[in-house]
């Protein structure tokens, strides 16, 4: 039996990372195969579950730091069919890879803008006066590190495994508790877990409109783990909410708060019930 | 007298023309000036009115399509003295600006990763195999133009007019009704305006935690036009709340409202009140 997993790549990328780790947390039977395939974008990667081309699809939702992933929000709201199979916690630790020996000698550095969003201070301490380059991951600027020794690039430390690259500093994130959540999506809601995601437009913007919608589930005792809002795309000022919740949506309590969510809601969507997974260290998917 | 703006650059920018409409409406008398003067980050945009540099501060806060700009909102937060004194509410229209003569020649397109976003389904329509290339605002690819015919950027009419390039394809954006919302920031609030912007931590994340601040506000009949959560960067799950109001904070409800949700809150940090001012269409920066 083979299971094929989409994820935002290309490989050497922390969403790889929380991949690899997802494989192995699977039951490795003899003849069971997770074969991984990387995709440019997360809307790509996404859709390649909703198009039948993978099983499920891992991708970035949230970070410590910066927030939320909000394309992967906007996807899963418009793509519609997907669910939420599990979440992963992977602790952020990045690096400077360069070719170069020395940081005098760093003229440019390439990453996703996120990546040198994270490393801002650690930057402006030791290179205030590099050039920042942003790229579409953090793996992209790799290629071009060995022709070009004032280049250099923050990633993971399993890019610099993967791509054979030395690591010029390393734990250069400003904030050492950074980490990213992941969801692995599919078309088959989970059975078991804790935490439940839905999302809701409403139909007016009045007095006390999110009020009603958060006492459905206080009123149950149900905690919010996190309320983030998203533009409809429709005008400026209306907003869809994607909540989280700390139980199974299959729970009498849920269901009767979802029921009753829904009469204040224009539409309701739930994307699912799953248990989160910390992934204790990066190293655990060392090869 | 002379009232300096900072602004998120380089010139030709949508914050530039949310800067030029901004001055349009001061009373300008003889002897009245606004330099406005560029800077190359929200960042730098906004300490140079905490360190005096400048007067007041222009930086976008929410586009219609993409959200919150995160990065100001973080920053409101961390530097602690700003006042927000005026939000200006500005139409985006894209358009590709190149020294091709024919779409077909186009293998390249640089621009904001936002402002890409923005125009995602325009170019996979007219340009599915061009590479996309993220800078760090929609101006600057612009001196490349003249060099490279292969070349595209996506960016403002007023860029195009400023930089002397040609309009290949205009309103490309996908959606419309796409609108940016920024801020004029100074060291003073604003004596009137009918909008209150504040934020919250909270001190534990139990059930119904977020029901109480929002009730304050409910219970008064006070509409809350926007909330957004941004985490606090100490650990995964921990958030502040921003919250826009339709009052102004002098008013005897608001204060009562604010001083209930103290009580409530960790921190509270008060934005200040100011007025709402939409710009019809772009056409009216144009020089």
């Amino acid at each position: 039996m083979s299971v094929s997993i989409a994820y935002l790549g290309p490989p050497g990328t922390y969403t790889e990372a929380a991949a690899l780790a997802y494989v192995g947390t699977l039951a490795i039977d003899k003849g069971f195969s997770s074969p991984l395939c990387p995709y440019p974008s997360i809307a790509q990667t996404l859709s390649s579950v909703v198009q039948g081309k993978a099983n499920l699809a891992v991708v970035p939702v949230e970070n410590s730091i910066e927030g939320s992933v909000t394309v992967t929000l906007d996807l899963l709201w418009q793509l519609d069919q997907l669910k939420i199979q599990k979440a992963l916690v992977l602790p952020v630790k990045h690096a400077l890879l360069s070719r170069s020996s020395t940081l005098a000698a760093i003229k440019t550095i390439c990453s996703h803008p996120q990546a040198l969003a994270q490393c801002q201070g650690w930057l402006e301490r030791f290179l205030p006066s590099v050039q920042l380059i942003p790229t579409n991951s953090t793996t992209e600027a790799l290629k071009h590190l060995d022709q070009d020794l004032s280049l250099g690039a923050i990633a993971s430390h399993r890019a610099a495994q993967l791509y054979k690259l030395p690591i010029l500093a390393s734990g250069i994130n400003d904030h050492p508790e950074n980490c990213t959540k992941f969801w692995v999506l599919g078309l088959q809601p989970a059975k078991i877990g804790s935490h439940t995601s839905v999302a809701f437009s409403l139909a007016a913007n009045v007095p006390g409109v999110l009020v009603k919608p958060l006492q459905v589930f206080a009123a149950r005792g149900i905690n919010l783990s996190r309320i983030e809002s998203r533009p409809t795309k429709r005008s400026l000022g209306e907003y869809l909410f994607f909540i989280d919740l700390e139980a199974h949506a299959s729970k009498a309590s849920v269901q009767a708060a979802l029921s009753e969510l829904a009469s204040y809601s224009e539409i309701l969507k739930v994307f699912g019930s799953y248990s989160v997974l910390p992934i204790d260290s990066p190293e655990v998917f060392d090869d």
